[in-house]
């Protein structure tokens, strides 16, 4: 309890994305993030495979998990807090290193994922395939820089 | 990609609370579902220590962690499907058999939730304190009968 402390009082944030200060030990912090990470990829992977057509086209599955992916969206940045570059974790050092970099990658995407959101739950499956694209590219444009082996 | 449709195919779901057929293989299931749990334990965590008097109260944080408990509340659900009561899981059997009493314990915990966000919302500590200690009872309850070691 100790830590969750001095984390709060430390203001341990790194993504100014997520201006709360949240309270966790790096290992807390890793399999924090990589949690909301499976929860991006559980409902990204669906809408994937439908836009690929290797599933059919569900609308009801489409609206809920865009909006769901909007809504984690925002979740897992305030966990790369100090220190957690250590650790089970595929983060590359350069999250901490450069920072303003990472946090306009977060944007792109918490953007994108949002007018997946909207767009999904029009129904038109034209754009819900272009608006799926550009997540896929703000996924792929992070990963590159931030993720090891990506 | 075939597993995939299959699962939506022959809807694996379990509980009744999340209507739409979720894919993936048992494997893929318990990750996710358990990389929610992490996020409610995230977002729980620092409200319990407030709670406890282990931390200073902070309006921003239960405010917001109030709204992401609610938000992921009815997200790990759908992901007790068949076949992931085997692996890395602490899910009891009695999940799959006896399915009515482990849905009424998440529609509680689902309510419970909801009913934090807005009272966290509200900004009064007593009201908080009272309905953070119906979540985790709500929380306690399913674990007691449906988690391993708990």
């Amino acid at each position: 309890m100790k830590a969750l402390r001095v984390a709060v009082v430390s203001g341990l944030m790194v993504c100014g994305v997520a201006p709360l200060a949240q309270a966790a030990d790096p290992e807390e912090a890793i399999e924090y993030r990589q949690g909301i990470f499976e929860a991006f990829a559980w409902n990204f992977g669906p809408m994937g495979a439908m836009v690929k057509g290797k599933m059919p086209y569900d609308q009801a599955v489409v609206t809920r998990n865009a909006k769901r992916l909007a809504m984690l969206s925002d979740m897992p940045w305030e966990a790369f807090t100090e220190d957690s570059d250590f650790g089970d974790t595929d983060a590359k050092p350069e999250i901490w290193s450069q920072r303003s970099e990472f946090e306009s990658r977060i944007e792109a995407f918490e953007k994108e994922a949002g007018k997946l959101a909207e767009v999904a739950a029009q129904g038109d499956r034209k754009a819900f395939r272009t608006q799926f694209g550009e997540v896929a590219k703000a996924c792929k444009g992070c990963h590159d820089d931030f993720r090891e082996d990506d």
